[in-house]
């Protein structure tokens, strides 16, 4: 995946109506109308939001007979995935660091309870 | 982390810039200046990109005698990543499919070879 395409999929990610479109989607396929539904928008707000994702690659749109579905496209979330994962030595690190931490206070806390009874 | 948290990181995360930002942070802490040079850009215009990725919690700044080292904070990364995590099911089947799609071609090709000899 080219730095072009990473940086569409995020921008399209950044936004919480087209990341519940995906939610919807990645249950089925769906039109615009069942699309708009939930969220109480005009259909030409959904469509804008439906526009964006498609240039990001992340849904495309058939077209059958009488209505024109649109489907997930899961191998961009794949990409962004992939970028995430080379960060995720760094934050199990910092995890483990809390844990750590918070083992100690309790040792800490275990010791002034003893030192009180 | 709230969904304005995750619209935040995905946002920040939409630029090559900042994204090359966090690989050098990934390594250790820098100044700003050291985080300016790989980009041939002005301080000013890096200092717009931390703006954002500290707005995002994916840096913070410390103060110390002379200068204000940037660290990577992992966090919102992993936030992010689990958010995609939850559509890998999605991407795997469809790898699953295009694998078994390349398979039976192969087999074709196998028998149409076999016919022709």
């Amino acid at each position: 995946m080219t730095t072009v395409m990473l940086d569409k999929t995020f921008a399209a990610l950044a936004d919480p109506t087209r990341r519940a479109i995906l939610g919807r989607l990645a249950e089925g396929e769906a039109s615009v109308t069942e699309l708009a539904e939930p969220f109480e928008m005009t259909l030409p707000a959904v469509s804008k939001h439906l526009k964006v994702l498609e240039r990001a690659g992340l849904i495309t749109r058939t077209r059958r007979a009488q209505w024109r579905p649109c489907q997930l496209e899961p191998a961009p979330l794949k990409e962004a995935s992939d970028w995430l994962e080379e960060y995720r030595r760094l934050w199990e690190e910092r995890l483990d660091r809390l844990d750590e931490y918070l083992r100690e206070l309790q040792g800490k806390e275990q010791a002034d309870e003893q030192r009180q009874s």
